[in-house]
């Protein structure tokens, strides 16, 4: 009976709403965005085409994009104010506490005042992130206050500028663009859940993004990918990784990047991510994280019949591009706040409060006792 | 057949979940915190000794008490950089998004590093919550910068003691007590959920609060108290009253403090807090926004079968102790983030990573098309 509970629980297979923007799995490994491909939008548009399309239904031809980009670029500096709150988040602080605090102060300064905002706040959002999360921990571990503005084209290569001081080199720009693809949307997954239960009473794009942001913080959501890079940093070489797997497996350890509560064969993400990594191993001269992860992805299907997930390759990926670890999940957080945006539009397009019931298992009527007498 | 859908919308009659914390309207009308009825506890317990109830399971006995409440008032101060980011907060701010930042920012400082803190965490938002708020108010709309301890025996005291700069009387400290009682738990409503869903990715406390102070600032939660008092401020008398609601009725404008999701016939809490209005009325010698109150709920039982809920007496109680009226929501927040607390250490004690479906109602599969052509 706890059994038969528990297997409906977490609203497991069970429908909370409609949505236009994106299928899951629906031929059993698919992932599509407004009816796109994944595959195809990482091989033929950009991030902020993508970020377009969420947001408005469809791709942009070449003067929309123009214009969409101007746009974005002209918000890609923060206000005093929040460079001074970020500047007193010591470099102890979870990076995504950063992140959320971030976009919390942001709706302070520059409040959504009413739903006819939602497309400003969300790209206010989207061209300031980069520069929360690489303001913040440049100056705490770096002692370096950035200049939040930078010259570059697109979202990616500016974030790896803000990071770096540098810009990128061209493949840099296109492995973190496609990234940003990847991790853009997902259905109704736990933290754009969040965002959608948070829109439905009719909150700010602030407090949906915030609280979006708080969900994707928790282990079982984000970060598998700095997980798998802890992981494979342990391992010396592909029969090391198959050696220390086996231990991991027989001691019940838990395996971070592999299988996905929906997809049953495979993760589209995970074959375009992979090959991405492969460039960049080659570009970098020394392949051995790539031989690593390609040992562990053997062995787990292998063994365990469990395939990559999108986040398994994005750790050999990231490194390789000479991102820390500690700001892969913020990382998850600039791409998917274009998911949780969309998510928030279209709940508000058609809302009602999501207020689901609960069984109750409590105690029974009782009266208070006088606390004299407890 | 988009009727039907609509009908089964936002989770509505749906379980996402068990809960020993709280029934509402099981008997059509109840509400009760771990089997005890709200009245009961209103009556004959505090808001330390119903959070300690939430939190822990059963009523504390006075040795208990004293030592929760001797816990709580070391809790009460602030970090010295969380005032500097108040600071920055400008008066025309939100209050909700003060709280949500405030709360926010704390989990940067002072995280919960495991469960084995939920406690504490708990504990120290509710220590801190009065200070967070009215240090920004004080701050921002006063210029002063007040100091966040104060010898107060209770949390309500402590509240109206930094809001005011002086100690309550004893019969305001009861009312702000009971208010606290009355707004602490209230099932699996939208912020509190919101809660659940963060807690489900196994993400930390101060995520879970932050993302439910989000969804309680939406219009549809939270906020409810605050328009009422916005209305009935404009009626100069209960003949007034009256006249002016039939006419917002026939154009058909929203109404706030009348009717609840769930209950059907009354609400149980505003018998309560109407009482305590009323004494209120009384000792401050001018009744008239009391009476208009009455008048207001008469006239909406005989011409809607409408009842007032929770909020609708909470105006004029709170006008009557001197509580700007912008300030209502965000105690509303100091109040419920006992159940919010609750409701995630409740889920981590049992759970699983709340991930509903959608159905797809957008584009069917497509090509993407090179921007050149589009």
């Amino acid at each position: 009976m706890v059994d038969k509970k528990l297997s409906g629980a977490g609203l497991r297979g069970q429908s909370a709403g409609e949505t236009s923007l994106c299928t899951v799995g629906k031929s059993g490994s698919g992932l599509t965005y407004r009816g796109y491909d994944v595959a195809d939008l990482a091989d033929n548009a950009t991030f902020e085409e993508v970020a377009f399309l969420l947001f408005e239904g469809e791709l942009p031809n070449q003067q929309q994009l123009d214009k969409y980009k101007t746009e974005l670029k002209a918000l890609r500096d923060l206000p005093q104010a929040l460079k001074e709150v970020l500047q007193r988040i010591p470099a102890s602080a979870h990076p995504m506490d950063v992140m959320r605090t971030g976009c919390s102060f942001l709706g302070n300064l520059e409040p959504e005042e009413d739903f006819t905002q939602q497309n400003h706040a969300a790209n206010r959002l989207l061209a300031a992130f980069p520069a929360i999360m690489c303001y913040w921990y440049r100056f705490s571990h770096e002692g370096v206050e950035i200049d939040c503005v930078t010259q570059e084209d697109s979202i990616a290569g500016h974030f790896l500028t803000l990071l770096n001081g540098k810009a990128p080199s061209a493949q840099h720009q296109k492995v973190m663009d496609v990234s940003l693809i990847l991790y853009a949307e997902h259905e109704f997954n736990a933290s754009t859940f969040t965002a959608r239960v948070c829109a439905s009473t009719l909150s700010d794009m602030f407090s949906c993004i915030t609280g979006a942001i708080g969900t994707l913080r928790g282990p079982l959501h984000g970060g598998a990918n700095e997980a798998a890079m802890d992981m494979i940093q342990k391992f010396t070489s592909p029969a090391d990784a198959k050696t220390q797997m086996a231990g991991m497996l027989e001691r019940k350890e838990k395996i971070m990047g592999f299988g996905h509560a929906i997809y049953r064969t495979s993760d589209p993400r995970n074959v375009i991510i992979k090959a991405w990594s492969e460039k960049l191993a080659k570009e970098n001269g020394d392949t051995s994280l790539y031989d690593i992860s390609v040992a562990c992805e053997e062995f787990m299907w292998d063994s365990k019949k469990l395939f990559c997930n999108a986040d398994f390759f994005h750790a050999s990926a990231y490194h390789f591009m000479g991102i820390p670890t500690k700001l892969f999940t913020p990382i998850f957080v600039c791409s998917r706040l274009t998911g949780w945006a969309a998510h928030v539009m279209e709940q508000r397009s058609n809302n009602r409060i999501i207020r689901p019931s609960a069984d109750y298992i409590g105690e029974e009527p009782r009266k208070v006792t006088p606390i004299a007498q407890r």
